[in-house]
């Protein structure tokens, strides 16, 4: 049975978990030692886990290099994914400028901006280009995810840019969720719905 | 029963919904109608939304008004809050540049940095300040959340200062996971996992 995409978005953070195990020595954990640092119970990892495969040992736990080699290889991030950034204002100036994308795996290797002005900078030594060089340049560089940072009103179109050319994954950094067909998968950075969701307690 | 946190994530969703429902002049809907719209059972939004009273009429749906009114009432998020910004790198920069905050009723008043070279500054007109002036800005300005937008490494101590001062939520852009008290609500703003959470549909 395929794993639900609700579990699909938990693994990161078994992954991010096993890493942070491996830096403090950690090489065995069980269900419950990992339910307890993911705030989980031992149930719903066993759960998670096991549409993945028989990792664990019943009574043992689960060897942690192992299992994180694993978790890496079905999610496929023990590789490089080359990422294309939409818009080159000061959010994308500040994606182009992250430090946590490389190490992890992705790289930033198009940009692209609806305004001309931008257009043919170099930013952080990424050439800027017109969005109607988007299809050819996703193909050549084999670029397969995008980083969506152009204002909200601008953003339907982009998407709507991106799905016709191919992308298969969409970063989304603008306020809007975006209808997709099911093979595009899209995840949504939102600080409002963030913010929204912790006022309740203040 | 007090509501579960991950039903109060949900909250906001709801009331995104509801207020494209108005833009779209639908005035009631029914629990099915809203499911189908987050990709949700209509059983769970009957549930999510029975732990906050009844709401809807059994076979005529959900007044979206009313129930809008009542949801950003719960959240609280029918008034405007005061936000510290902590980092003014061109993150933070974006951040405060971010058009998105303000029409929610998220006003950024104050900003620090650990970089003297950036206090005495005013960015977006707010001036950065020193981080050893953040106890009594946040009493002077009643401000109860924090963005967090330093390098990762810096978060921790960052973080630590935030929870001795008595901010009770952060917004975080770091990519550490704090462990905070329980009276501390924590968001992350996770671009990598969000990314490793699409890759394995490549």
């Amino acid at each position: 049975m395929d794993a639900p995409e609700v579990v699909i978005q938990r693994i990161p953070l078994y992954v991010r978990l096993l890493n942070q195990f491996q830096i403090d020595g950690i090489s065995v954990a069980s269900s419950s030692e990992i339910g307890s640092a993911l705030g989980m119970t031992s149930a719903q990892i066993r759960k998670d886990l096991g549409y993945f495969g028989h990792f664990g040992t019943q009574g043992k736990g689960y060897d942690c290099a192992m299992l994180l080699k694993e978790l890496r290889g079905i999610l496929q991030i023990d590789k490089e994914w080359a990422v294309a950034l939409v818009g080159v204002g000061r959010l994308g100036r500040a994606i182009i400028g992250y430090p946590g994308f490389a190490p992890e795996g992705f790289k930033i290797t198009a940009a692209f901006d609806v305004n001309t002005k931008q257009v043919g900078k170099a930013i952080g030594g990424i050439l800027v280009q017109p969005i109607s060089e988007l299809g050819r340049t996703l193909k050549s560089k084999n670029i397969h995810i995008a980083v969506v940072a152009v204002p909200t009103n601008e953003a339907p179109n982009i998407i709507g840019n991106l799905k016709e050319c191919g992308i298969r994954a969409i970063l989304n950094y603008s306020s809007i969720s975006p209808k997709v067909p099911n093979e595009v998968k899209v995840r949504n950075i939102d600080p409002i719905l963030a913010l929204q969701s912790m006022t309740y307690y203040l």
